[in-house]
Formats: C-alpha cells, structure tokens, sequence
C-alpha cells in the first residue's frame, strides 16, 4: 500500500467545508491524508465533524517552523487564510517544491514569483473560487466556444451576487448576510466604477453607484438587479476581450436593494475614514441623526424624509423602518466606531441568517457576438442553493472548485506549471464538468442580440 | 548709521506681492534690506517692480549651500514656499538662530521643534495670513473681549471665502478663480465634514455637502451662502471653546454656487483620484457623457437633465450652458487627465480673472455668548476689495500681516518665542490696528441671539 498523499489546508473559515468534505469523501479511493490546520481548534474541530482522514493540526501561520514543517511534509498546499497571509504560505511553498491553491485574486507578489515556480514545476492555481472563480472558468468557456467557431465577440457582461434563498427571503431588503458583512458595507467605495459601452468608456462614482444599476431576469428566478464592480475591465486581456464594444461587470442584488441603499450611502453612513463621537452610548437615533441638519422641532423621522426626499409611503420608508434605524433604545455598543462599523452593527440585528435559513448563489454571463454576419446573444446563468448552514451555497460555489482542481493537480490532471488562473480549457472542462455533479452548472439560452443597439432595442 | 535689517523672503508667488510692497514702503524708515528669492528671476521682478531696497537672489530651494548662507546672513526669514517646503527653511532658520514667518498651517514635523525654537528665543510665528491667520486674530480679539467681560461663549460661526468683486462679477455662477483653481475644483474632499451644533455632533458627507449650504447675510453685502469646512473642530482648544454648544467654519460662495457645483459632484467630475482614457483628445461633450448613462436616441444635453432633474429653465441650466459642459469642438487636451484636472480645464475657459476684474475677500464670525443672564450675538464682518490683478484682495490679507508681523518681530514688538499662531492679545492686536490703516477692518453689529434655540426661532 503506498504512502497516502498529504493536503494541508491552512485556514478553517466558513468557506472550507465543502472543500474537506469533498476531499474527505474522496480519500479512501484517492489515497489522501487531509491535514487542517488552523490557530482556533474549535472552528477546525467544528469543520472536519466525523470526516474521515482528516488530521487537525493548530498553530499561528508566523510560527516559522511548524508552518515550514507542516508544509515541508505535505504534497499540496491550499490556503484558505485571508489574502494578505498567502504570501508566507507561497515562500514555504516554493522552498519546498509544493503545488499551491488558493481562491484569491493574485497579487504582485505572488505574480513576481512565476519564473521560480515554473522553473520548479509547480502548479499554483488561484482565483478557483466562486468570483473569483467559476465566473472565470464559465465565461472561458463560452468565450472559447464562440471564438473557435469564428465568432466575433462584441459584449461581455458578467454579474454574480450571495443572496438569500427565496424560502429564505423573509425581510423587506430581500436581503440577508451571507458572507463577510463588511465587504457588503464598503461595497462600492475606493475607487470609480468604470467600464465600455459600445465602444465609450464609462464612469460611476460612488454617490450615484446605487442609482445606476442594470434589472436583470435570469430564468426561472424572476428579475434581479445588479450595480457595477469597479473593476470591469480587469480580464479584458486575459479573457481575450481586447477590442470587445461592451463590458461589464456587475453584483447582483434583488431588485429595490440599490434604491434604498443609496440612503445610507447618501446620510454618509457607509463611510469607513472616520471614527464618529461617542458611538458606545450613541442610540441608533442618534446615529441617524447626527447626519441630518440640526432642526429641533421636527423628528428624525421627518427630517430624514424631507432630507432624502422619501414619501412615507414608499416601500423606501418600510425597509427604513424594519430596520429601527430610528430606534431611540438601541445602542451602536461600539468604542470609536466608524459610520460603516455603526451600520454594519445596525443592520447585522436584522440581517444574520437564521440557523434553519439557506443562501442562494446567482451567477449570469451575456455574451454577444457576431458569426457569419449575423448578431447573436447567449445569456448563461447558474443559480445555486445551500443545503444547510455548513454547505452553503458560498461554502460550496467556493469551496468545490478548490478541492476539485487540487485533486487534480495531485493526480497529474492538470500540469502547466506558473502562478496561474483558471482560464486554459484543460483546467476548466474538468473541473466544470466534475462541478456539474454537484448541481453547480449553467444553463444557456439563446436570446436575440440587444447590445446597446438603438436600432435594435427600438425595433 | 546702523547696518540694515535682512529680511529673506522665499518665495516670489502672487500672494507676496503687497507683503513685498509694505516692507519695501517701510524699508527706508525701518533701515530693511529685503532680499527676494526665488526659482524664477522673471517672477521675482515683477514682483520688485520699481520698489526700492529689494535684491533678488535665484535659487532653489534644495541648493542647500545657497540656502544656508541666505538664511545665515538674514535677520528674519519669511517662507511663502508651498508648506511642505517649509522644513527646509526652518531647519536653517533654527541652526543659525532666526526668526522666521509663514502664513501655512503648523505641520507636526515643524511643531516638533518648539522647544528648541523657545530655548534659542525664536519667535516662529505661522498661520499668518488670511484663513488661517486674519481669522485667527479678529476672532480672539471678540472672544478676549466677551470672556474679559465675564461672558460664557455658547456659539461660534467662522466664514471666510475668496470671490470676484461685485463690479467684476460677470458670469453665471457670480464666481472666478481669485486663487488656486485647483482647491477650488478638489474643495471638499478627503474628509468628512464635523462640526457641533447645539451640543450635537453633525457629519456632512461629500455627496451632500453642497446641499447643506447655510444662508448668510454680510452688511450691505447682500445674502451669501456657505459650506462646511471638514476641520470645524479645528482650533476648539486654542480659541478655547472646549463647551461651546455651536462650533461651525465653513467657505463663502455668492447664492446658488453650491446648487451648481452639486452638478460637478454628482456626476464625478471633481474626483481627483483617478485617470480617464483618451482624456487628450477628448471632447467637452464627450467628457460630460462618460459620466452619463449610455443612450443613444438622447442627447447629452437631455441625459444630462434628466439624470440630475434639472428642469430646461432652471438657472442651473444657464449655468452649464455658459461653460459649454456640452461643447464638442473644445477638446480637453490634457494627457491622462483626472475628471478634477479636466474640470478645471473647462471652468478655467470662463473662470479666469480677467486684466481689468478685481477680487473680494469675504469673512464673517458670528458670537453667541451668556452674559449677566442674557444671550447675546456679535456678527462681525470684513470685506475686502483688490486694487488690482497685483494687489488683489487675496495678496492684502494674505501678504500685509505677514509683513506687519515680521516687522514687529525684527522691532522687538513681539517677543515670545516658540512655533506659535497668532492667538494672543500682545500679537492679535497690533497687528489688527495696523491692518485697519490699510482698510482690512471689522464691522462688528449687535443681533438678536439665534443660536439654534428653537423658542426663540419661533417667537
């Protein structure tokens, strides 16, 4: 019998238990001994359940020499950490001759390392989560498909949004918190949100982000609505799309989310530069009111309409009202807190999912391009449900693509060697076609070419 | 007869051309040899004009054996460098042991040194010019008074703004760039806006703070409008208003300016944080429409109103008319422009100064104070008219009380050492009164007190 393949895991969050289920499923057949390793044993305990092959180890990723150790004796390293840790990782990782998987965006860093690891042989996939991610490998391969039958591609847009299940949908907002609440917060902030139409390029800023947003309807799941990502034009290399007319890429939030998110966006409070007076003691009124104009005899709840111009009785005023945001009782309960950080604090009341709650994964690309003279359109979208709230549908769309292309890196399936992305179709047809076992697939339909054509959307 | 006084001014910019002019007016008297140095020997001259008793020495300010020596052999050194070239001079100023004089803001790096500047017997006053600096002293002189009185402070309101003269005032927006444009189209940013009213802390966030303008009313001025300052807070401690009830500064526009520049700030043409595309070739219209929806069967102009409401008849409209946001023959012609640099280009078309305008320093403080059981309120106000495109309003309040105060320095008038502002009585008032012989003077009125209190807001 020989030795069993060792994968190290670094990094016990949320995200990883679909990918230990997956490769613990697999480890009897495949040969795998799993190590999870984590600085909170509980989480790592609370992960690998009644799994099998799964060895805990628990250690602080600056502890120089068991992190060199463990990675020493191991045949593939995936690190779960948060991006910023990876790069300790990767030196071990080269040091040591060991493949690498990660579901972050590549940074300098680790790009500057690609000569070394290709000169070693080693496989480093990044970017193999969700979005980062599927949208990659699915987007390619549409993208390939159309190109090798000699399509011109003239529109690309691509929106991906975390949201709650429709059994789940339970609040005004439509809206609950499926990952990291901060990210949600912040949304939109530090840059311009820019991108091509029809050839013109294209700039949102943050004060208007949340009024500019595109509806969307993807199959069975009604209509949507999605607002702009900063970085729209950030794979329009890497994805072949130099000369492309339009392109786009967007989140996806149920319709009205952007309308009245644009409150908070407005009143200031998703700012996360400043710390704010007084936050420990400060009542969710008083939060809301110190950004309105100082007028004693109306209330807060006057001002804040006649401020943002909101009747009171639009469902504008009902999503404000669920959320207490004018509740004199409650405390923010936060020392030096920023705007962003009383919100989040504000909205995280109402918001967490609830144990018997389920997320939902939407994911749509719209491809338009032109063969033999004649304009057409694919939309392609993938919805996926959690099962519970271990194997989230985040967990899942995150975590499978991990554990599949790192078994099949160990098992010599893929091979280039570099500090890559998955966008080469001997990475993506395998690990979409193994994805789709798990319910985690796309549906195409083909629809007529809109573009941004007035002839056409007049016609 | 005594050797003559060196006075080393760095730094020939246009607000040191009624600070030269005082010195070299006072230069026979007073025994004053002013060296003028600079970069730019044109600039220089034309500075000095016909004025007598100025040498100008070029030089830049890195070439450290030059400027050492011009500092070693002065007797007090003026910078009207850029602030953050202040460093250098100070380090000279403290190693040879001279007094030195700036109109910018204490920087910690120059700060730091106070106690090596006291221990020389250096006075190192700074924040001497308008805002800071005429701000500073005519503030402190009410305040001193009211507190001599034995009254309580409850509010303080400061305004200063930088506008074109009423017989100059020729355009739309009733506003021309009297100095750096550039401030100008950048105002607001990289902070939020804090001030206290009525005991409440108030953030104004970018995105409204130009919707949030307070109505003034300056003597036979007219009505004006003004908003916040991000640093409201700034001087609580020095001016003592530690429990004040109502803390505000804010910047001086003619009404309707902030309605206006609102357009700029919703659209995202005064972000300065980032580079468009093709900026060079780029026309005004196509400008404005990279910041619009993407529309085909509508122009820019509709677009334009539409996404902002602004009716076809509404003054808002004449003013973007009048600066040809719409023009698509004016090209912007810069490289890799950022919507503010591109911003400044169109509004610099129109907003420039012409040979024949003059400028208008506006500046308001408003005092409300407990004095014997009763609330009262002093508003106080100046106003300032330029001679010329030389001796604007701006080069008189910016450049006379620098000069007043080196002078008394170089007397022996002032003698308390250290990095300081001018926030005390032995400083405040000279300097007041000699500033009044060149008609930068106070209007104090007596009003009734508003405050914020509603009672009375209502009776």
């Amino acid at each position: 019998m020989s030795t069993k393949r060792k994968v190290l895991i670094i990094g016990a969050g949320r995200s990883a238990s679909s990918l230990i289920k997956y490769l613990s499923d697999k480890s009897t057949k495949e040969n795998l001994q799993i190590i999870l390793a984590d600085i909170d044993l509980e989480a790592a305990q609370k992960l690998a359940g009644d799994l099998q092959n799964i060895k805990i180890e628990i250690f602080d990723i600056f502890e120089e020499s068991k992190r060199s150790k463990l990675i020493k004796d191991s045949d593939l390293v995936i690190s779960m950490l948060p991006a910023r840790f990876h790069m300790e990782v990767a030196k071990d990782c080269l040091k040591y001759g060991k493949h690498m998987v990660t579901a972050s965006y590549i940074s300098p860093e680790l790009k500057a390392l690609d000569d070394e690891v290709k000169a070693k042989g080693l496989v480093w996939m990044n970017e193999i989560g969700l979005d980062p991610g599927i949208d990659h490998m699915s987007a390619m391969q549409v993208l390939d498909r159309i190109r090798d039958k000699g399509g011109k591609m003239l529109l690309f847009e691509s929106f991906t949004g975390g949201l709650v299940a429709p059994e789940s949908d339970t609040n005004k907002w439509n809206y609950k918190f499926t990952w990291n609440p901060r990210n949600v917060v912040v949304a939109g902030q530090g840059g311009v949100a820019k991108f091509i139409q029809e050839g013109k390029y294209k700039y949102i800023p943050y004060q208007k982000l949340f009024r500019r947003s595109e509806i969307l309807k993807i199959g069975e799941y009604g209509n949507f609505e999605a607002y702009a990502n900063r970085d729209s034009l950030k794979y329009r290399e890497a994805y072949g799309l130099k000369n492309v007319l339009t392109l786009y890429r967007g989140t996806i939030r149920r319709i009205g989310f952007s309308r009245a998110w644009n409150i908070f966006v407005q009143l200031g409070m998703t700012d996360d530069s400043y710390e704010m007076e007084n936050t420990e003691e400060m009542s969710y009124r008083e939060f809301t009111n110190s950004f309105l104009p100082y007028r004693p005899h109306d209330t807060v709840e006057l001002k804040l309409r006649n401020y943002l111009h909101i009747e009171q009785d639009d469902i504008l005023w009902e999503k404000i009202t669920e959320l207490e945001l004018c509740n004199p009782h409650k405390k923010i309960g936060l020392k030096n807190a920023t705007p962003a950080q009383a919100l989040q604090k504000i909205l995280m009341d109402k918001w967490m999912l609830q144990p018997e709650d389920k997320d939902m994964i939407v994911m749509l690309h719209i491809f338009g391009y032109e063969l033999n003279g004649e304009k057409k359109q694919i939309e392609s979208h993938m919805v996926v449900i959690g099962d519970d709230q271990k194997y989230t549908a985040m967990a899942k769309t995150v975590g499978l693509p991990v554990a599949i292309v790192s078994l099949k890196i160990l098992n010599k399936e893929i091979t280039t060697p570099g500090v890559q992305i998955p966008i080469k179709k001997e990475v993506y047809e395998p690990i979409l076609e193994e994805l789709s076992k798990y319910g985690i697939l796309f549906k195409e339909e083909r629809t007529k070419y809109l573009g941004y054509n007035p002839d056409l959307l007049w016609g």
